[in-house]
């Protein structure tokens, strides 16, 4: 029998554990959710007969302490930064840990002494990063095992909602993750290569220089650049590559609009503003603009972005409440936490609400001294507002990657991400038995 | 007799030394000159009589001992990070510390100690900051003490090059200063108050939000908010008024074509290029731009920002050498540090350069249910480009106040700056009998 242990109870979280409640016992596991709130583990668990809901807290030393020793496999779906304290946990009682987020400089560190251990610290077995990677490295193994040599790649996720979702939203988006890894998009420089040259693009420049991209079978999207896509030229193994870009993808419209946030400084975590306590929130948009007597809010953004009133850019915005005198309703708050939590009063995914994960590829590659090209794409609907499509393509990978590490069918160790065939092969053929499939095209 | 030790000897240390050492004699001073390079403090110091230099890196435990247990005042030019360092010794040997840069948090912990201990922790006492608050604190009592209410008060300084200087250069600007504090300005969030309300700019509006500002007698100028103008709300005993706005002067155009810089990102400081050793100008700046077909980095630029071929912004960036295909010249660098080193090459003082200071302030008060307006200006051009007028203006005021201090004639004590009567003053009185004086208008 082994004991998996599952951190975090969060919204990504639902079907990581709906998984490996559901193969328990013909796996043989008991399966403990641990968060630092107990009702939020508990409701995930459900009384289940393999199931235990313990109160997780990091900072805990002692409750840490017995909840990892006594786990065989572990399971983070904590923030982030927690990651590498859990990981010197784990080195320290000889776990495994596995986990759906970017590898930090911390982590990275703990990889000699993970793989000295003969332990897997497993990172970015999530969606994106994740399904990507897995995705994209079937393809590009597939085309060098063919004898051809690749010269671009390109590959866009998005996490929006169904088409038939809250079909007056303008902004055709809701918050399907953590609504404060939205509103802090894209605040480092954006890095990628194209045609041979290294590109930069800072945070003022990241919604302005967005890219049109027709997904196969589903339309018209948008994609901004995502975060240092040439750390993956090494990871991938593309050396040769001309054009490496990794972004994220919009439905048309959103960057225009989401830009005059970031223009006006809305998503600034930085600095507590002041006299939040009696924040409207048309003030909390005034404050990022000059006063100028008898004017709104609405009409001196659209002097200043040359917007004209019946622009979506505004509607957007008017959509959203950003011009209402309803009270912010926060006692304080950095610009982010206050716009976030204007956003999020029409931006929480309701009862009917269904999301929409779209992920697209291009692969453009020489065989033959021809060029030829593949696109592959997925597109993912959530079940209701608790199993979202995110939460499946974020846990479905990691309860995969589980399993078979539980099945000892992963010989990988040491601090990695899923680009190799151990883990894509598997991971992608029981993704596809869930519906989670790709379209390859070959224009 | 009395000792006192100035670290630094760099480009703004050059009056201050002169004017330590011009008044040795009659005040009976030892003046030492300590730098990290000896040769630098030796050039400064000259062999004068009473003048000694050292080698003096605060990192070695040792000589910074014997250097500043000796000494009885210790006036601190160094970089601003390392103020607080200075300061810490300076508590252990009982010694006063002064310099030019803003209080920083860790300074501010450094109060209570420094006040029993009878020490005086001067800072902000330079130009911007420093004759800034002076200049401003003399009038706003004298409104003050005349029944006067205060309502608004604005202050613009920039550090620029005299009309005659470099007359081709259109930017009408060169580094007077330290260039890396030019080419990293603005990056944190202005804040400020404007009619009563709080106000912030983050550094993606900050040159677009600029302000024409008429010097009286000497023209028109821009300027843009600079830090945070709240905390001085306190410091100056501003409770009531309704606007205050601390900000940066730049000759005109300056800004527009700063902001180019700004938003492709060049003046990013937080990661390192790649391909530096292999980079021209041009490529560095093709680095923040799409590839694109047969466009030059120039009309790329023109495009994104709607600018023409004839406009001055592209001058600025053709003039400073921009879209030359000269080599870049370092081995590696952020976009900061290759930006800097680019446009070094242009906006290096010569020999018969002078710099030039502007300074200006606007207070807006009531009195006898009147509304009424002072403008005091202050304008001050360098010698040659050592005797700067930004060396003298930062310069005169902490060489006074060391010896106001040295005469005992400076009751305040703990971490302060020069906002009150004692300092303002004698300092302003000195200050004019050097020519640095003001004109007071009254429109």
């Amino acid at each position: 029998m082994k004991n998996l242990l599952v951190l975090g109870a969060g919204r990504s979280s639902s079907s990581l554990i709906k998984y490996l409640l559901d193969n328990a016992a013909a796996c043989d596991w008991n399966v403990t959710v641990g968060d630092v709130s107990l009702n939020a583990a508990a409701e995930k668990v459900q009384n289940h007969a393999r199931g235990k809901a313990i109160r997780f807290d990091i900072n805990e030393t002692a409750s840490t302490t017995e909840a990892i020793a006594s786990a065989d496999i572990i399971i983070s779906l904590m923030p982030a930064h927690l990651h590498s304290l859990v990981a010197v946990r784990c080195l320290e009682f000889g776990k495994h840990l596995l986990n759906a987020s970017y590898v930090s400089d911390e982590m990275k560190t703990l990889h000699n002494e993970a793989d000295s251990k003969g332990l897997l610290f497993l990172n970015e077995c999530g969606l994106d990063p994740g399904i990507d990677h897995m995705s994209a490295m079937q393809v590009i193994d597939k085309i060098k095992s063919e004898g051809g040599k690749l010269v671009s790649f390109e590959s866009f996720t998005g996490g929006l909602i169904a088409p038939d979702t809250d079909p007056e939203n303008p902004w055709r988006y809701k918050f399907t993750w953590n609504p404060r890894n939205v509103v802090m998009a894209g605040q480092s420089t954006a890095k990628y290569l194209q045609g041979g040259k290294f590109k930069y693009i800072p945070y003022q420049q990241l919604f302005q220089r967005i890219t049109s991209i027709t997904v196969p079978q589903f339309g018209e999207y948008e994609g901004y650049a995502n975060r240092d896509s040439l750390k993956y030229l090494d990871t991938y193994g593309l050396t040769d590559v001309k054009t490496m870009l990794r972004g994220t993808l919009r439905n048309k419209g959103f960057c225009a609009a989401w830009n005059i946030f970031v223009q006006l400084g809305c998503c600034d975590d930085t600095y507590q503003m002041e006299g939040v306590d009696q924040m409207t929130h048309e003030s909390f948009m005034n404050a990022f603009l000059e006063e100028k007597a008898g004017k709104s809010a609405e009409q001196k953004i659209a002097e200043r972005f040359q917007l004209t009133s019946y622009g979506h850019e505004l509607k957007n915005l008017q959509w959203s409440g950003m011009f209402s005198d309803e009270p912010v309703g926060l006692k304080q708050g950095t610009p982010a936490q206050i716009l976030e939590h204007i956003l999020n009063k029409k931006w929480k995914l309701s009862a009917n609400d269904k999301d929409q994960i779209v992920m697209w590829h291009r692969f453009v590659f020489e065989k033959n001294n021809q060029q030829h090209e593949i696109q592959s794409s997925l597109v993912a609907t959530g079940s209701d507002p608790v199993f979202t499509a995110m939460a499946k393509t974020v846990g479905f990978p990691l309860g995969i990657a589980a399993k078979l590490l539980a099945q000892n069918k992963i010989s990988a160790r040491g601090v990695v991400i899923p680009t190799s065939k151990q883990f894509y092969e598997p991971i992608l053929k029981e993704l596809k038995s869930q519906g989670i499939d790709f379209i390859e095209t070959h224009p």
